[in-house]
């Protein structure tokens, strides 16, 4: 197979963890006997400095092009500490969601035996967990009419959806139950909000369709605290925008894994894959960072191609090097630290 | 002194509860010669299958006429499985936040020793955790503008914050820092929100007046991850309605101790005291439900009051009932587990 892949390595950590993936991935390329031709594209606060926005045009028309886009991570504490600044990298995200049309965010949350202990949960509670939350990326708040009146005394924000921003989302969230344990739990706040109640029946209007499938519906809040007592008892959630950022990334750390994470977010042709950590400013430059979450990103972006021998391939040698402890210094545990790019190299060598 | 207190217990195991919160009250009412007035008023499904409605006139007058109102739990099975049901005990909830003006809902999260292990987080983590949230309750997305349009196809919600809204909660969550650790968070979404911006700036110029707390600005998607991860690195917390309830219940599941743990809503004038956990309705009748957040919030209620030695009398007795295992079936462990009414019972006699 032919894949061209846009590569925004973005800020931080983004561009070290980035150029381990692709080490991974051409050994894949090579191996399996595939191509891969990598463009890369600026975004974040590296596009800012260089042509002044978060994610240029150019960015744009390079990820419409490719196949898929492999991304690192965007954000620099120059622009938290700095209120009065313009354009700020968070906004090159919202825009490159938007315009490339990337509608579902899909994060799992699993467990890796090795690392279970790293968890904050009690081993009883973490083990087994495998989850994957389906997060609406491209409405709601983050996308409505907001503003200020009362000469700035009153600020509002609008959550709005279509009956047709839910089905999409929610096909995809049924046909990925099918494939795994067949059970959908859709979370809103339909006690109290119109727009979850049009999730909700939405939703409900569709099990017929998906006969085999087992839905549950739950509230945000009782959502909140049962990810934090038995996590394993999720499997496919789905969710809107707000509801989906809070909840992933509560998700993402009872793993104890968090820098482990892959995620992907997809619309009907693009197709984006990240790991779930930031760019981790403090550790930038220093080749430091564990690469793993990137490295797995890569793993579901083979998948999403239909090449799951290679996505495979990719998961057993990661699985490999946290069993022989090629491990950065977050997982050494005192035995010996490895750079970002050793652990890059060796997976290579190891595919 | 004088104390005229509405009595809502609810529906579900509210009643039962409660009664134990009033013979406790009734006991430091004796012991420290003060006089309590209870009057009994509807709310609830109760309130729904009597008068027709879940928070009825009658009740709002018997609770503006109070002093303080001590609330069980509402909810019903029957009305969940029912998404024709026109009235909803829910709306009775949401109805008397506004019109006694609740606007501050104080929701503490703390461990008890003897406990801790009943967490589903590990010991390290949760230990030392004494936190409070206070949410804004009468304002945001859950009483802003809602609708459909496009013959019910498109759905909205809308969120609206004022400079004066964020501003009196603010000036509490200050106020409670002062007393405290002075620190406090104001928890957001500012990088996305219009209306989150205001809270972020309005809380900023307020920090002049109280240069001895200390303000830090956190990301709610970043402390539904910290709460997890550490949550006795919080200690005041300030958030709008909806970010609040979503992570006070994810709060209130790390202590392990969700069925002790007290609330307190607030206005200019009304109080109101409950337990944080719901009817709970397959325990209701059972005479097997913990009482002790409904007694602990009678504690919260006396401490407001200014009578800090009554409310430190009920928490003394409670640790005392924990120590001696005086304690229902929840907590019992394989020991003897003992009745709602006899806890209640033990609590009132050892005051
Ligand atoms: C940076 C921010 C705008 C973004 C979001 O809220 O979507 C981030 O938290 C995420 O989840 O990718
Ligand atoms: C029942 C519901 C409307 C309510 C809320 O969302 O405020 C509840 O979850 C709470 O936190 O008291």
């Amino acid at each position: 197979m032919k894949l061209n892949i846009a590569l925004l390595a973005g800020d931080g950590i983004g561009p070290e963890v980035i150029d381990q993936a692709v080490k991974v991935s051409n050994a894949i390329a090579k191996k399996f006997n595939h191509e891969i031709n990598w463009t890369p594209a600026l975004t974040g606060a590296a596009a800012i400095d260089a042509v002044g926005e978060p994610y240029p045009d150019e960015t744009h028309a390079i990820c419409e092009a490719a196949d898929a886009v492999l991304f690192g991570a965007i954000g620099h504490p120059r622009f938290d500490n700095d209120p009065s600044a313009k354009v700020r990298p968070e906004q090159g995200l919202l825009k490159m969601r938007q315009k490339l049309g990337l509608f579902a965010n899909v994060r799992p949350t699993f467990t890796f035996p090795s690392l279970i202990d790293k968890s904050p949960l009690k081993r009883e509670r973490i083990e087994g967990t495998d989850l994957i939350i389906l997060r609406e990326l491209t409405g709601g708040i983050y996308f409505g009419e907001r503003g200020r009146k009362d000469n700035g005394d009153t600020a509002f924000d609008t959550c709005t959806y279509t009956r047709a921003e839910v089905q999409r989302l929610a096909k995809k969230g049924f046909e990925l139950a099918m494939t795994r344990s067949k059970k959908l739990c859709c979370v809103d706040k339909a006690n109290v909000l119109e727009s979850s109640r049009l999730w909700r029946e939405t939703v409900q209007a569709m099990e017929k369709e998906y006969p085999e499938v087992e839905v549950s519906y739950e509230f945000v809040d009782a959502v909140a605290m049962r990810l934090v007592q038995w996590p394993n008892s999720y499997d496919v959630m789905i969710t809107e925008n707000l509801f989906g950022d809070i909840l992933t990334d509560e998700a993402s750390v009872i793993s104890g894994s968090m820098g482990l994470m892959p995620s992907a977010s997809v619309g009907e042709k693009a197709k984006l894959y990240e790991p779930i950590h930031g760019s981790y400013p403090q550790a930038a430059g220093k080749d430091i960072a564990n690469p793993l979450a990137t490295v797995l990103s890569a793993a579901m972006l083979f998948e999403d191609f239909k090449l799951v021998e290679e996505a495979q391939a990719i998961r057993d040698v990661v699985n490999k090097s946290l069993a022989e402890g090629i491990v950065t210094e977050d997982l050494s545990e005192g035995g010996k630290a490895y750079k970002t790019s050793e652990v890059g190299d060796w997976l290579a060598e190891n595919i």
